[in-house]
C-alpha cells in the first residue's frame, strides 16, 4: 500500500525543530511493508493543509499525519482533514471523560493555569472514527476510512505519538496488510559499511523473501530481515535461515539480534554476564563512552568510575602515565593509551578499563599524526593490547566515531579475554 | 518570496537517516526572510520526483532540492529537473577539471577503487546553470533561473551541502531579495522557555520590523530578532534597541548574541577570562558535561579532570565524600553534591567544580526524591553552593536536561562569584 507521512506544523517549516517524527513513522512502515512515497510538511495554514490533505489521499492509500491537533485555534488537521473526507464532527463522550480528568489533575498541579472552552474541542471527532487514547497527553488520535482511503491523525509531540503509534496504530496497519508483515534485525559492529555491503551482495541480489535492508549508524550497521507470509510463525520460518547465515558470515560481530538493543546495552550485558567491573580513562571522547555506558539503566551494577584526563597533568595524577612516555611518545601514542588502561584499572580497582587518547581536532593534527588520529588501549587480566583508529570529519564527529568505535574495541577484547600479549 | 524545500533519497522515506538537511535550510531561508511554505521528501523515482518538482515549480518561486546529484544511475535530481525547466545538460569544462583532479587523488588514497564513466556524468551541467564549486565532494550544486522561477540543487550530505550553502547559495538568495534581511540571535540560560515567552509576550505583539522569533532548545531559549531594510546598516540600527531591550529584560541570562556560539564555549570563555580551572564530579550525567566542555576546541586550557563518579564507592574514593552522608542523606543530596564539588577541586587542584547527582530513572524514585530529583554542587574559593533540581521525561531527556542546566548553573555560580555562604 501506498503511504504519505504528513507533517503539520509552522516550527518545522520556520527550522525550529528537526522532524524526527517522519523518521520514526518510516522505518515503522518499512517494517510493516508499508511503502512510502513521500513525506510532506505543512505549516498551520488552512488552505495549503486541504490542498496537501488532497493530493496526499488522491496518491496514496494510507496518509499518516502527525501534530496540529492541540487545542489552539491554530490545530486545524482534524478540522481540515474531517472536511477533506467528508465527515462532520461530533462530541465523543469518552474523549471528553478523559480530557475533563487530564485538565483537572493539570489545574491541580499548575496553579495558574485555567481550563478554557477551547480545551474541549479536543473532545470533537469526526463521526464514525476510530479514536485512539492519548495516555501522555490531551489530544487523542483518530483513524478515518473513506473509499479505501485510510488517515490516520496522531500528536505531533514524539512522547505522545510513539506510545500510540505502537500500541494502536501498528497492529491496526499490519491487519490491513494481505499478508503478516515481520521483521528481525541484526546489529553488526567492528565492521565498515562498505565491507558488509559487500558481504551480502549476493544475499540482496537473490533476494524476493525475506528481505534485507542494511541501515548505517555511526560504528554499526544494521540489517533488517523482513518477511511475509500468512502467519508470524510462516515468517520467523523465512528469516530463521537468512539470520542463520549472517551469523555465519558476521559471526561474533553480531552484537545484537533484538531491536531495542544498543551497543552499550550489549556490552553491559557482557560485562554482567561475566562479573566483571569497567573503568574508564578517556582524553578526547571527553566523558562521551561514560555517558554511553550510563545510558544503561543499571549500568551502575558494572561501571563505578570515569576518568576524563583531558590534561597531561591528569593522565599523571590519576592514571599514572609517565612522564618519560608523554615526552617519548606524546599523549596521542599507542604507549599512553596503554598505560592510561593500567592505570584506570589500578586506580579504579576494576577488572577491566578502556582507554581512548586522539586528536579531535581542528588543531593539534602533525603529518605522523594528522587530526583524527585515535589510540585506544584495553586492560584486562593484567594484560594490555592497544589499536590505532583513523577517523575524517569534524571534531564533533571524530569523537562520535571514536565513541563508538570503543564501545565495539571494548566487546572485542572481552571477547577475546584480551589474549594477545603486549 | 514562497519556498519549497525536496529532499530527494529512498533512505529518507525508509527512515534509515533523520532529514536534518530541511531544519537547517528552514532556519537559514528564514534568515533571509524566506517563506517556507513546504517541505517534501521523494524517493530517487523519476515518476514522482518530476511530478514532486513540476507541483513545487508551480506553487513555489524559489525550489531548493538537496541530494540526488551523484555518480549513479539512482541520481536523477538534476537531470529531472534540468528536464521540468525545459533545460539541455552540457559538459561543464571547470567541473570537469575538478572532477578528475578529486578523483585522482580519491584513487590514489583508495587503491581498490576504480573511477568508472559513471563518475563523469557528474561534469555535465544544465545549460545556463550556475555552477557551484563543491570543496567537499564531487558533486556541483547547481542555481537554474526561469520565468521568474528558480531551482537550487545542492548535494544531499551535510557536510557538502552547508558549506555551500553557507558560501554560495545564502549570499545569493539575499541578492534576490528586494530588501535587505538581516538577523541577530539572542541566546539565554537560567530562564524556562515559558517565563521567556511571557516576558516579551508585548515585544512580539507590537512587532512589525524588526521580528522577535523564540526558538527553544534543552535548558535554553533563542531569540532571532530580524530586521528588513535597505542596507545592513539599516538593520543593524532597527535591530540594536531591541536587542538593548531585550539585555535589560534578562541582563545576565543572555549568554550569546552570536549565531554560533554555544553554551559551553561561553562557559569556556569565561573560565578562561577569568584565568580558572574547571574540574567536573557527575554522577548521574555520567559524563556528558564533560563531553559538552570537550566539545569546545581549545578546552584544554581550562579543563583537564573530569570524574564520572557513578558508585559510591567512587564518590567516596576520589571526591572524599563522607561514609556518613551517604549513608544519612544518600548519594542524591544537597550534602552529597556539595562534597563531591569540594572533594574534585581538591583531588584536581582546581579553582572551581561543579557536581551533578540524581536520579535519572527509570527506577531509583521514591515519594520525597522521585525520578528527576537532580542536586547541583559548585565549589569555588572555598565557597560552596548547592541547588535542587526537578526534570521530566525519559531517562535520556532528564540527563539531557541535568547536562545544560549544569552549565547555566556553573555559569551563574562564575558570575555570582559563588558568594552565597554554605
Amino acid at each position: 500500500m501506498v503511504t504519505e507521512l504528513i507533517s503539520v506544523g509552522t516550527e518545522i517549516l520556520l527550522g525550529n525543530i528537526v522532524n524526527t517524527n517522519s523518521a520514526y513513522l518510516s522505518e515503522k512502515c518499512a517494517q510493516l511493508g508499508l511503502s512510502v512515497y513521500y513525506q510532506t510538511v505543512v505549516g498551520d495554514n488552512e488552505e495549503r493543509m486541504k490542498a496537501v490533505i488532497k493530493t496526499a489521499l488522491d496518491r496514496s492509500d494510507v496518509v499518516i499525519l502527525t501534530g496540529g491537533l492541540g487545542p489552539t485555534e491554530d490545530d486545524l488537521t482534524k478540522e481540515v482533514t474531517a472536511d477533506v473526507m467528508g465527515f462532520p464532527l461530533v462530541e465523543d463522550p469518552h474523549s471528553r471523560e478523559l480530557l475533563e480528568a487530564y485538565l483537572k489533575q493539570y489545574e491541580k498541579n499548575n496553579a495558574q493555569r485555567r481550563i478554557t472552552a477551547n480545551n474541549y474541542k479536543q473532545a470533537m471527532v469526526p463521526e464514525g472514527a476510530l479514536v485512539l487514547d492519548n495516555h501522555n497527553g490531551t489530544a487523542p488520535g483518530l483513524i478515518m476510512e473513506k473509499n479505501g482511503k485510510i488517515a490516520v491523525l496522531l500528536p505531533g509531540p514524539p512522547m505522545e505519538m510513539k506510545p500510540m503509534f505502537e500500541e494502536e496504530v501498528f497492529p491496526y496497519l499490519r491487519r490491513l496488510q494481505p499478508e503478516i508483515i515481520f521483521s528481525q534485525m541484526v546489529k553488526i559492529c567492528s565492521i565498515g559499511e562498505s565491507q558488509v555491503a559487500e558481504e551480502i551482495q549476493d544475499l540482496i541480489e537473490e533476494q524476493s523473501n525475506p528481505t534485507i535492508a542494511p541501515y548505517a549508524k555511526t560504528g554499526e550497521v544494521h540489517l533488517r530481515i523482513t518477511a511475509k507470509g500468512e502467519s508470524e510463525k510462516e515468517c520467523r520460518k523465512l528469516i530463521k535461515p537468512v539470520v542463520h547465515e549472517l551469523k555465519t558470515r558476521f559471526g561474533k560481530n553480531i552484537f545484537a539480534t533484538d531491536e531495542d538493543k544498543t551497543l552499550e546495552e550489549a556490552v553491559v550485558d557482557m560485562l554482567k554476564d561475566q562479573g566483571l567491573t569497567l573503568a574508564l580513562a578517556e582524553s578526547c571522547t571527553g566523558g562521551e563512552i561514560a555517558a554511553r555506558i550510563v545510558n544503561v539503566p543499571g549500568a551502575s551494577e558494572v561501571f563505578g568510575h570515569g576518568f576524563v584526563t583531558y590534561s597531561n597533568r591528569a593522565k599523571r595524577k590519576f592514571l599514572g602515565v609517565k612522564k618519560t612516555t608523554l615526552k617519548a611518545c606524546g599523549a596521542v601514542s599507542e604507549k599512553c593509551a596503554k598505560e592510561m588502561a593500567r592505570g584506570g584499572c589500578a586506580a579504579a580497582k576494576s577488572d577491566i578499563c578502556l582507554s581512548v587518547t586522539g586528536i579531535a581536532g581542528p588543531d593539534g593534527g602533525t603529518k605522523e599524526k594528522p587530526v583524527g588520529t585515535v589510540f585506544m588501549g584495553c586492560c584486562y587480566n593484567d594484560k594490555i593490547i592497544a589499536r590505532e583508529f583513523h577517523f575524517t570529519g569534524n571534531r564533533t564527529k571524530i569523537r562520535e566515531q571514536s565513541t563508538a568505535h570503543a564501545l565495539a574495541f571494548l566487546r572485542e577484547c572481552m571477547l577475546e579475554g584480551v589474549s594477545k600479549k603486549e
